[in-house]
């Protein structure tokens, strides 16, 4: 599924594989044998094989046929991956909303345009106490209450099997829960309820996206000629060991507009850590960037070709549309005959394999993930490649890709400015230091 | 209008200002002069004063009342800002959608949807060639004339007022057009009819957005201590002669959603440059990524607070709310009286504070935008602003801003993989190497 166009700026590819190939095989079995200790957080290799999990939310999504508008509320892990692929292969009639913000204005806007009757509301918190998850809950939890009788039938709370402040409101009240498997980290959980129980509801092949995930996971149990995400994990590797700090992530597909959205949370979040597993202060983590092609060639490409040599560009393509479109001929436009009676996805394909191309005559180097084309079995697939891929990159520079400890001082003075009880001494001291 | 988190990494802001004062000075003088040369592609200084274009474009909105879909056809600079600007303020009724991209699967569904008889199509493109946006022309177009028998009526032209393929073929059947000012590039077109006509339809207060954007070019003009973009640009150079080659821009806003993305071409691609004016080779630029607060706290933020030290990170934050949401008190969920009777502006500013300060402490640059509220003068002034940032950018880097020399290779390899007359040639060579 790799394209030729690896090997640019003097890597030989073969002899790198082979040079690493111990590295990687050390790589691929921790990874394999840690996986069902929970502390690891490798719950998310053995989620798509979980079958029971699947039939409870199809069975869930049947007795709701009433539903016209899911409103999911969850940001980061908890929204990128339902947004993805929803955006890619949603087919209706229930439309999705994603609350992944506390900006007042659009809220309010789409509290004013909801029918309560016909809405389900589902909160996904792993910890129950994400600020502005749970901020739009309790309003979304009022709205429904002041409009509904039976309004707890229109809630769905996804969170921690046992833990957490969601999980005992759902006892206490009798709501509706699915969990989120303790093991699985929020940018890798996408394959479980946190990402299928909305995805259920927007008409997604569920078991086709769940098949794509078991295939990946045969690929990472592969030798390494055949473990294609140890070996993109190598690439990535090897350029960022050559100075290059920036990782363009780049489908051709309006269809995948969000899909560079869920893998830079994935990549930035796992891979951008201060320290490594043996407490050495290190600062690993190439920056990746969205791009989507071909609409960024207008856009970004005249950076990426002439500017600095400082990043990789991964570039995914599809071999087959799923329908195409013919484009007509039209007297007095002939000097654009070049494109009279071609279709769409021929220019598409010819625009790639260009960009590509140009890319790797001015240095820049570029691969590409060729998928046989855009359903949930290949989508499937490619969210799990990634996360493998993840994976591996976190073996090979011995840091922990499955925390987030970075953002915890951001959430202290979140507290300490939002009056939280016990964060007064804090808030004293960034009063003191002008912020307020 | 700029924080104090300024100056962090030992830059001692005042006495910078200082030592740069008269290359600044020189760069805002040489803007100012070459501006009325229309080959020095600085025409957008003076669009914002052009009432005469504005009425034009609101003349055509008010005899167009039965439109409900506006269809753009129009890439990279042809869509952005109008995108930008329509998903922040936008107020209906009519729809706005953007053909962006050839992958054929969105467009066939949108042609699905669209009534033709309350449909208009703006297609738009200055030089009337790029290959993108004539597909689609050559597709709508037709789905007009087939649905329609007064099909002119609902196509509008934008393009050079003189030259190119879509000004001959407007003249030839009599079709309504807009002017591209010669002197004005795709990515600093929004506020002329690339940008108004779509806006006028999406009801945008386009006085505002002008007026807006002329109160920036007071201060592009103004003394150096009052110009803010000559500062900007400043702290852009300083960060990136520190070896900073990433620039995250990160509105706290999700109606701003599309503002990164007008922001990433306007950067990228007036300032990634491989020659400088003297004809050496310096590939220039810094590389521009899109963050949204608070959503990318639960994204990115780990990787810029605990990553390598390469960013400096623009955030732009509001004073005022337009409108707010109280948070509501909920028996059960006490834990979250911190957030009982708060609204959601103040978790939304107590976020962006908590993050630029955490930033700070992490030693991660960053610098915030602070503007009143977001309404279209304010939203004017930031996209002027920041344009004048990026040709200040471009004179400190002696550079030309205003040209893209580097996606023609491209497009050359485009054509002969269509097959078009000429190309042969490249088309074997491309063959040769295998691609095809």
């Amino acid at each position: 599924m790799l394209s030729e166009r690896i090997g640019v700026e003097g890597i030989d590819w073969p002899s790198a594989l082979t040079a690493h190939a111990h590295l990687l095989q050390t790589a691929r079995d921790a990874l394999w044998q840690r996986k069902s200790d929970p502390a690891e957080y490798l719950g998310w290799i053995d989620v798509p094989e979980d079958t029971e999990s699947l039939r409870q939310v199809l069975r869930y999504r049947e007795a709701h046929a009433w539903v016209e508008d899911l409103v999911v509320l969850g940001i980061g892990g908890s929204a990128l991956g339902a947004q993805a692929v929803g955006a890619a292969l949603g087919r209706g009639p229930v439309r999705l909303h994603f609350v992944d913000n506390v900006e007042p204005e659009p809220i309010l806007v789409l509290l004013r345009t909801l029918d309560p009757r016909k809405t389900l509301v589902n909160v996904i918190s792993k910890s129950g106490s994400t600020a502005e998850t749970m901020a739009a809950f309790l309003v979304f939890r009022q709205w429904l209450e002041q409009n509904l009788a039976d309004w707890k039938k229109h809630l769905v709370i996804t969170t921690d099997p046992a833990r957490g402040i969601l999980r005992s409101y759902a006892q206490a009240e009798g709501l509706t829960t699915f969990a989120i498997p303790p093991s699985v980290g929020g940018r890798f959980s996408v394959t479980c309820p946190v990402g299928t129980l909305s995805l259920a509801f927007a008409g997604i092949d569920l078991e086709g996206l769940l098949a794509g995930a078991r295939k990946a996971n045969e690929q990472a149990k592969a030798a390494l000629e055949h473990n294609l995400p140890a070996q993109t994990a190598l690439i990535q590797h090897l350029f960022s060991q050559k100075g290059k700090n920036i990782v363009v992530f780049m489908p051709y597909s309006t269809r995948l507009r969000y899909l560079p959205d869920w893998f830079v949370q994935l990549h930035d979040e796992s891979l951008g850590k201060m320290h490594n597993r043996a407490g050495q202060e290190v600062r690993t983590g190439t920056t990746a960037v969205r791009a989507i092609g071909t609409t960024d060639q207008h856009a970004q490409v005249q950076l990426f070709r002439e500017g600095p040599r400082d990043k990789l560009i991964n570039m995914v393509r599809f071999l087959n549309p799923s329908e195409d479109l013919k484009i007509p001929a039209v007297r007095g436009l002939e000097a654009l005959d070049y494109l009279f009676g071609k279709s769409f996805f021929q220019l598409l394909d010819a625009e790639a394999k260009a960009t590509a191309h140009a890319l790797a005559k001015a240095q820049q180097p570029n691969y590409t993930l060729t998928l046989d084309k855009l359903d949930a079995y290949h989508l499937g697939w490619l969210l799990q490649h990634l996360m493998w891929q993840t994976a591996f990159l976190g073996e090979l520079w011995n840091i922990n890709a499955f925390d987030q400890p970075g953002v915890e001082l951001g959430k202290e003075y979140t507290y300490a400015l939002m009056g939280r009880k016990g964060w007064e001494a804090l808030a004293q001291e960034l009063k003191a230091e002008g912020v307020g």
